[in-house]
């Protein structure tokens, strides 16, 4: 019907496009994130929204393909992403996380996808997708199957920090709904981003060790570690070009170089 | 910043939003789905898709709230959805479908919600569905909470099958990719929908029993179980309407009249 | 030591005889069920009691052998089988259910069976018996083994249903405890039905929808979602006879014809 | 209809007669067994045919119901019962059982029921059963439920193996198919035993541990671990009146003196 | 750096080391036990403390390795070890002692080890270690692997016994702390014994069956089920010694002679 | 018997010496580590060597108790730890170690323990501990019970990393068999390490993210990530000295000032 509809997103492929993509052996790219509190200014789904936009910009780059984003992931912990305290935060059990790639991942590979690559954007995730990858690594058995698992922070480079932090980067144990989300919100979805309800809260400062039942006051009551002010849509651009330049660099070199 | 961002879907709202939601202990909509093959004119999240459509216009009229989607559901039936011989379809094993839903609802409760209704696009989701609810509710004890779980073609009343099938309806067991979905799809999501490509493919025709493996030729070599040619945005928008009304009316009665 | 001993119940047989039985790759029945309130005329082992007499009638029809029945299956549902209000009724968790037919397929295949039949008595047991199905196909791999699960009631003809409902068959989500149920015990176990006590209640109208925590009006005081007076043992044969010659042939179809 | 319908069978009540029989807290017995082979004479469901013949016994002298049997058990070890080596032993894993029993035990409370006895005949089964009850008795609660397991040899006395073995009795490690069950077969089922068929085996020989792959010679050909040569129907029903006044003594004394 | 650094245990060995010993495909032992009460005399290390020194003493002799002992169990039993009355009896699960053997042996076996010996020293764990090694046979598949599992009191002879136990063995069955335990520490770990402390109690005299919740009564206020009075340094080096033959025996015979 | 034996390791106490410790409501250390390859020169137990060893400091200073050392922890990575490329590195699931540490924490719960100190050895751990912390915080419900998690080298201060590293620290994700654990054991387990044995390798130049299969080129042949030829054992001594003050204040303002 329409030529827009040629999207690299499986949710909106049909089946017989998704079989034609498959035939180059593609990179399939898995969106994992989750519903969780970002500050008053950015809306819940920012972990699941980025992660999807960077493997769109992505997979364009390397002729992939993105499957649906996993919208739910591990449970926000206190320090890295304000806890228990914020309403909206929806966490799932490790191992159900874990199984949920562990299942996609099987699924995919029953398709014929040898190439996978994990991109998250929920920092409490990382370790529940490395088990998830492993246990289905193991199922699958020798394939040939290849996967990757990333967090698109990662990628950051003295550079892009330098500009994006012209007063010194406070680090990115701070960053949760802070300048980095709230940019690259502006740059991808400028229309969920409340920009006017940015707080002024000061960095949180947590210890460096967890404690259950968690402490309130380890995190600022707007739930923004650190404030966002300093956000904007060209520095999400600047961020979001530098992910695409060196994402796609370590993806082509993972799954087509390297061999 | 904008107005159009008071949206009903979570995963769009900041927690603030959210939290003065809950005050009025509203209906909280988790919509499930799938990615799975739908012919070769409707994109794979059709499953997942339109639930959150559907939520979305309930919420609206009874003040509601949407959860994010699950975007993956229960692995494809051969009878109900082609089975697994087209790419694309990505099932979760039983129990992790029932894991997500358990978790959800526990984590929802714990926000404060008390009104819990999933709203399922997936035929073969629900028994999953309904383990992983009675797991919540036998986790979450004596909260108050009520939990309701629906399909939303099992309301589709007789006067609408009469409209939208004027030359008989040929029953919900080959309605996969066929004439509900398509009409639905072209009235929420036109842009994803390639009528062009509508199958003219027959009726399947399985036995009604399961085999594994599963057999080939129980499906149309298209994916759709039953041609969906009749399909039309009109008849999607007819059949939203009396979901609208009808759907809306069931919640009511469950959450505020019954009690 | 006595010919009626032989017996193709498992259960019965010794193992020199169930592995000269092997010798000829016959098909292996297994009977699922419940232990599950049945109104006050029929006993609680009904949905184990059936399938475990009906597959013995398949079994004789195609040299098959039956392997002792899954005595208790998942949890009654309120619109279909009175829900947790009738003491007695006593569910599985559904991955318990999912596992037990797992382990017996896999336990099966060790010993060299490669035709397995799960017949089913329970309505609420299908997702869960394909599931252990599912996880049995995958973790056995490249057997040559071939499953067929089947509920009974699925495979009623019009004729059949003309014959025993003259009046009209009010549908299959009604009979629980009802006339098909009522009148194949009248023809197995006539001596476990108390035909005296059948209850003359009104047709169960749930709405298509399920709810947490259920709720009683959904379903009669007495259990049976529907009258079994017009039950009587000739029916009941009628039935048994149909399923005889129906099911038989759809085992031999699966297993010997089709390859 | 008919008197002899006064069972003491779960499986056999309707659910008015259970709910009458709860009202008393009676003790409800749950058999617990084993599908898996037992020589050439014993039909493969010896061990949950007796507990269950042993349960209904128990259950007429103090009242008691007896749930529908668990017709399947734990793996067969080698030294206890011919491990892998005989076609028809059909073993589960731990947890299914562990959660078969959890799940029932679970199920019996919401009926009501605070005095349970699980009465088990197969021998491997034993620490899985601990564990689901364990696991069940964490998630009831304080309900004032009291659990009894057993496994029936355990109450056979001196004076009843004296009478049983006049030349001396092996140990219960080689009573699988051997002396005692063939006896109690005898009394509770003549019918299914073929005892023109019993060997004259020689008694097994294993050592004191385990050994995967299993040794074939530690069992021998026919699979009873020593010969049944010496049993009787009489001798059957001196054990099964020995069990009935021991094994009632013990439940009677654990529910109702010890409270 | 010192040459009493030549430990048979992993946990003391560097990588280069194990995997030198490796290429010899020595027989691995895994030492499991308990933390759990031991009596006022003993530590509650002790289930764990002696197989690893028995293990200790049987890979010096047949050139093997000891993995690091796995430090908790399987829960205490109140006719076998107390139950639990006494704090520090701390128990895993059945299926997370099941898995942990499960996953080392798994992980062992990827080393490139065939020949594992778990040798326990928690009476309660037996059936879940059998669960874990079963578990791990069927996931490694056919890779030549062979798994002895063994409880060391089990290679008690008769003559050990009489002069242990010169005015007649009690029997194992109350054998927790006390006497032979008891003597086997004061060999092993004299330091960590109270030999000052050890209780003059009676026999417990628990019944042939277990109850839940455990009765108190059933065991001594000391937690030792009979008097360890009885031993000394000079018996557990008897013991030891035999252990050292025996044990030594059975595994070359099993790992070596048998093949 | 001896006064040295007033350890504060429960597996070396008795029973009633714990009892005695818990009427205080000490803190109660967990040492969690691995069994897992660390270099030419350290033994592979290095991670629950060390967190029993710093655990016991800090017991010793506040009052606390040490469980028994959990041996076993999560998959080593090929960026953090060398991955499965070196025999020795047993690795449990994630499930599995969660689940240990969910069930001693019950189980410490269930003997009176309100205070627990999670303190690990393991880099790849720490999310699995988490998850394991949060399960048991559910399932034992409003005990009062505070949780706290930590991993040792996080208490690094900028003025102990000046000292141990005159020339400048390389980071902590280099320190795996490094200068850190190298100096700790010298100073804990000097009989323990090999120093004439530290590789003089580069440091790993591992990217910013993780692949399946793990490339064997990421990490040195040796197994440390970068050398440790820094270490002595006064730099231990340093290092111990200053966990002892640090995480003592922590550990007392969590547990005793905070409340």
């Amino acid at each position: 019907m329409k030529d827009e509809l040629k999207s690299v997103l499986m949710a909106e492929m049909t089946w017989p496009e998704y079989a034609a993509a498959l035939k180059d052996n593609p990179v399939v790219f898995l969106p994992t994130g989750a519903l969780e509190q970002h500050g008053p200014h950015l809306p819940m789904g920012v972990d699941h929204l980025l992660p999807t936009a960077i493997a769109r910009d992505i997979a364009e780059e390397v002729g992939g393909v993105v499957a649906a984003p996993v919208t739910y992931g591990y449970k926000s912990m206190t320090r890295s992403a304000g806890g228990p305290f914020f309403p909206g935060s929806t966490g799932l059990d490790g191992q159900t996380l874990s199984h949920i790639v562990r299942d996609i991942i099987r699924e995919l590979v029953r398709h014929g996808a040898r190439r996978i690559c994990v991109l998250d954007g929920n920092y409490e995730n990382l370790w529940f997708l490395n088990e998830g990858i492993d246990l289905a690594m193991r199922e699958v058995g020798p394939t040939g199957l290849r996967v990757m698992c990333l967090q698109h922070w990662e990628f950051l480079t003295e550079e892009t920090l330098g500009q994006v932090f012209p007063e010194g980067y406070p680090g990115i144990e701070l960053e949760h709904a802070a300048v980095l989300e709230t940019a690259l919100m502006m740059h991808y979805y400028p229309q969920l981003v409340r920009f006017d309800l940015v707080p002024d809260n000061d960095a949180a400062a947590a210890p460096c060790y967890d404690v259950w039942p968690p402490r309130r006051d380890w995190v600022a009551p707007e739930g923004s570690l650190i404030s966002a002010k300093g956000a904007s849509p060209e520095k999400g651009a600047l961020i979001a070009g530098q992910y695409r330049r060196d994402i796609t660099a370590a993806v082509k070199r993972e799954f087509y170089e390297l061999g």
